[in-house]
């Protein structure tokens, strides 16, 4: 099946919305702190931003959500940006095979996260990318970057859901302080976790997420802007750490059913990127018992299945 | 960089190998029986089925070596012949974030291996092979059937190679007899470990094991005789797990620097997966720290920036 | 509290049998094998072997049961015969903190059980037992050992017992495999394992293993013979063992609740020395949570609190 | 060998001091924080308060030291004093089988620390002598506790030491916030910690520490005051937990060499309590691989073999 964008995609997403929307089996919405946990599991939102520029939605695809983890994503490219490949000294990069909070990993390896999407790993290039600044500053760059990706000054952070962060994030204090233990950060520990909760609180549509996904698929280039984000090595390489590490302990198995570079978050959203062809955002707060969205990864399943678009697929020789 | 193969790949592979011949760093030749041990590091081959049915071939591509865990892609192909999907209640699908050999994953997850390409999960795959057979019948079964992917009956098991695993496997027997602890071993352990020890000894070219690969890039189909060895879905499902778990812990490594499925084994071979594209056999005895080829690993990092078959590459819309 | 053998030990130990022949909690009786699962839950036995030469029983002091990993005690006294204390040099000397058939210690501290009692490092103790001695005559040495320190031939060996665990003891065997590959078993796993099954299978009265106990609470020697079964310091040394790592994971909360040097086993028995003063055993099939016998360490408890043995009581100075 | 207190208690421990002035081998002083690391390796003092009030001391047993993790042992008291047995609901009583500051148990058995002498189970009790008051407060209620036990107003809190501990006690603080996200530390972080650097941070000579440690022999009871500090079995069992994990991963060897329950330090104190005989204080700054005094723990170990204290050995039947 040659990789395209399939003249239908529209009707595809419809029909995947529509399927969702009939859908009993949701999951379970996070419920560990107040902004999250009321959040009603009845959402579904599907946004592709395709190569050529343009864009379809279904659902609640301009409902903004807390993106969460998938926020990992857009601080691990700042901090590629700051200090490049040097990121790898401090943060792994392979699979945890653990659940996404273990500290148990750490221990073994001495302060050194296994990839860059577990927590440990994000709170590490938290560190990173509060270097030279005050937190305020670090959370200001990080906003305006996902901002200007997605070409959007309407995103926002939310507040209540950093503080909720902050008021129960015991397990990430523990990280933090345990890799600081090692040496592997650098800044106070609650600084750098300032900044780590609020990026996490980006909120954000599925729309604007597709968008801001879109310099991945373009091999690192802004679609608007021409600029190159990250080298295409690079923006290959962030794909290639999605697809091994990018749902946690169910990223095999989301390889498997799905077959495109992915980040989840507990919030219930997905980022996908399809090099060269799309990047999409799909979001429904239920969550499987690995802490990935249920009908956001069923609707990508649907959707790998309806474009031929799993890099596992067979590929038109050119 | 649009997917092809490129019209001077017979160039390409002839210059790898002329670079890994000068390479001094080679790294260590597995030592563990000497079947293994006096391997010359000198040797490199690689070799390269295409999807039009030609071959690109260079250095030692006609020397056999014993692709040990290479093997388990075969031998996974046949479990899932017979069981289907049943397999996953007893194998997991997630990468293994630990040594190749760890124990200490089974007690935490009761005796479900991670993967079927951890020892322990192609131990449980061992054990349904040899389902309804005789050790000996189903040696004989995993023989016909890489000879008949390769279409060559010159393909043969180490006898002494085989007997050296036997002698030594004390860790894969206590993951055999851990496993038959927890149920998940159904025959008596020395047979299961017998038909891995066998099936580990296959002893083949580049040339040979490249061509046995070639069903993966043709959605299951043998390209000689047009049968279905396995359906396209589970086609893409092998070569997604080869991406994720196909080289011990240093499967994230791989995916970040090659990016494509591939399967590796202490013998120092490597076999990738280019879906639509091409089925690589790369060849070299000295292993890095993690127990993958060394300059298997690099060749493949270089075939892969001159063809653009990375499947995290930028692919050209239809 | 002085310590001593109190005049009314005979009414103590029939007040502790009447109790507990009214308990309804008894716990489980272990049942991995037909020889120990048809075992009648109701037993219930106590016996005394005071340094003077008495013997104060009750219940079902008289009935044999499987003694199991009481039987370490008696192995471990023989390799220290043997090897002396490069025994250490093999197996350690700390409480292990985890499952007493746990594997995961083992991959951590490269093949070294933590202490002699947990199954690994009594299957190397049976290791040692068995050097220069074919599996018959080891398994012989031991039950004529065990007889000569009970005085009593009429001791057994349970065949059916012994082969029990042989047939359904995976975890043993993937313990002493797993040992094996790093060195710290010497001998065919299979030898090495039916020594263990079979000490383990030996079945004594309660009566006969208070006897059998005496040479630890005379500092070494036979009370019979006067023969130094083993010197004073190691006696000692073989009592704190006891004390630290006798009863799995449960030896804090026995060194807590009743505070004497003891070994337990899964057959219900405990062997309990009070230096000095007395041998105890007692027998109830029903196990805990952690494996040691519920009402025997209850028994127990209101043995060392009617008597004031426990080792951490006040002593008189003399 | 009777139990008593010898004549020559004081030629005993004469001699001792005068072998350990002469020996070499030290270990490493503890060097984490500045007010430990400048302590000059040569110290070497003992002090022995017998249950008739007499006191038998040499070398630098009037030398104040830090005494560290002793203090659990007082801290422990206290907090038993508040809430009783429904501590043990918070924290267990079972050897801890791993490095004294592991994570890896917290995270198996669910917040829950194995003991009050790991330091997860000495921050969990730090929590508890918090309960109602200001950190100021519960630190001086500790120091009034301890002062009161020695009957000697002098001791003191190093607040250089306490902040040394506070500006490096990272692993710390991941401990306590851990545990704080399984809801088992109930005041805010930095404040428990507060309470247990400064009660680490106790400094005592031999002659003070041994002479605060006499309740324990004494069952409980203040021997100055006749107060009952803790019950019988409470001060039993305070022993018994001394005895099975007061050396952190080597309470084994230390029940196997010395056989007396004790609790060490790594500014190198070492209290032990012979139970209606002694409590004795022993100081070397030197550690060994497990973290305990080096010439402390040898010291005792020749004390226990010169006055037979102990408790494995044969006591004289009353």
């Amino acid at each position: 099946m040659p990789v395209t964008v399939a003249p239908d995609l529209q009707a595809i997403v419809d029909r995947i919305a529509a399927e969702m929307a009939g859908r009993e089996e949701r999951g379970k919405v996070a419920d560990y702190i107040p902004g999250l946990a009321r959040v009603d599991p009845k959402h579904f939102g599907i946004a592709v931003a395709t190569h050529d520029g343009r864009m379809f939605a279904a659902g609640d695809a301009d409902a903004a959500f807390s993106i969460q983890s998938v926020s990992k994503v857009f601080a691990l490219t700042i901090a590629l940006g700051k200090v490049g490949d040097a990121l790898w000294k401090r943060v792994g990069r392979e699979p945890s095979g653990n659940a996404f909070n273990s500290i148990v990993q750490l221990e073994a390896e001495q302060g050194i996260p296994r990839n860059p999407f577990i927590n440990a790993g994000a709170i590490v290039v938290s560190d990173v990318v509060l270097a030279g600044h005050a937190p305020k500053e670090a959370i200001g760059e990080i906003l305006r970057f996902v901002r200007d990706l997605a070409g959007d000054d309407g995103i926002v952070i939310d507040d209540e859901v950093a503080q909720g962060e902050a008021d129960t994030g015991f397990r990430n204090a523990a990280l933090a302080n345990y890799m600081r233990s090692f040496g592997n950060i650098h800044h106070p520990v609650d600084q750098v976790l300032g900044v780590y909760f609020h990026q996490c609180a980006l909120a954000m549509s599925c729309r604007q997420l597709a968008r801001a996904g879109r310099f991945l698929m373009h091999e690192g280039q802004h679609p608007d802007t021409g600029f190159n984000i990250v080298s295409p090595m690079r923006a290959r390489r962030i794909n290639a750490l999605m697809m091994l590490c990018g749902h946690y302990d169910g990223s095999g198995e989301f390889a498997f059913r799905v077959g495109i570079p992915g980040k989840s978050g507990v919030g219930g959203g997905i980022l996908c990127v399809v090099p060269g062809i799309a990047s999409i955002a799909v979001w429904s707060p239920g969550l499987n018992e690995r802490g990935n969205s249920t009908l956001g990864s069923l609707a990508l399943e649907r959707l790998a299945a309806a474009t031929g678009w799993s890099v596992f697929n067979q590929r038109e020789p050119g």
